[in-house]
């Protein structure tokens, strides 16, 4: 039993080793190199562990790290979804649905469900854990534009307007984050990294 | 205060954007490409949270999970030393402390603290959760190896005796993970993918 368990729980470890295959459209920071789906949910991982202070209530650490380390991994059948795509949505597909069913539905029934529920928890943006990984999920990819002229706002010719209002999202998470990143935005536009429209 | 604080965290958010770009000796699963650091820890910690079970001990699951998470983030300073150099010593090198120093000397203090704590218990190696993250490190490359055909142990003729001595280390965090573990070991031999000597 406790070994079946076990080779259920490693055939789930090594499929979600494909999760380092996954591209994203940002960059590293100071980069020309596209970041992946492992690296970008070890960052907001260790985001939320440093940032947690600032969270606008009382947050549940592990939950929200553990929300952030799976909640891309569904990429792995659906793919990487561009934030300023206007024609594939990024809200939640039956085909992330699916992906979620297949990989999560490879650990033991009651991990399966415990992970089901914490990815669907973060795409709900209803709780404060959720709000809170989102606003984790909104700032990492703004400090990498900075840091690389603009980047995909440049690379994509995304307005400040569009910008401004997906970054919105961290204020629902943090109010002292978004007073950061809301003067991070300001200072794009000021130095020419990021048009108004 | 608080914005001081947020400041000084932002800065240590984007420094360690550069474990990244530190390459490990092990490739991925079914691949040559080569792993690195921040990926490593990515899969490194979905590995407790998935195995926790098994561990001989009750852990602390979060702290296991802050714990590697940060691992190796003196590797941005010190470099990463393959776990079979017989030069370079593996053990907490007087770089590797500097490089702590340095790096989680960016985050306010309290935060440095605790994290220099984490850093050194993992390194220490004395106390229950140190040892399920040392478990959980010496698997990962265990399943990459056998994966890709002997891998590093092909790569770098490194003898099956050698590498049961530092695996054993698994038994430690988990006596089923390493009944599990030893099996692998035993039919890569059988396999031809490792050579007695």
């Amino acid at each position: 039993m406790q070994a079946g368990q076990l080779l259920k729980q490693i055939e789930f470890i090594k499929e979600i080793d494909k999760l380092k295959y996954i591209t994203r459209k940002t960059k590293l920071i100071n980069s020309d190199r596209n970041e992946n789906d492992a690296e970008h949910s070890w960052h907001l991982a260790m985001m939320a562990i440093i940032l947690s202070e600032h969270a606008n209530f009382p947050i549940d650490v592990l939950k929200v790290v553990k929300m952030l380390l799976i909640h891309d991994i569904v990429e792995i059948d659906a793919g990487d979804t561009f934030i300023y795509d206007t024609v594939k949505n990024h809200t939640n597909t039956d085909e992330e649905r699916l992906a979620a069913e297949r990989i999560f539905g490879l650990l033991p029934e009651d991990q399966a469900g415990e992970l089901i529920a914490i990815w669907e928890e973060f795409e709900g943006q209803e709780t404060n854990d959720a709000k809170f990984a989102r606003a984790m999920d909104r700032l990492e990819p703004l400090l990498q534009n900075v840091s690389n002229n603009g980047g995909t706002w440049q690379e994509f010719d995304i307005p400040f307007e569009k910008v401004h209002q997906k970054k919105q999202a961290i204020q629902l998470g943090s109010e002292a984050i978004w007073a950061y990143a809301e003067q991070l935005l300001n200072e794009s536009v000021a130095n020419g990294i990021l048009r108004k429209s």
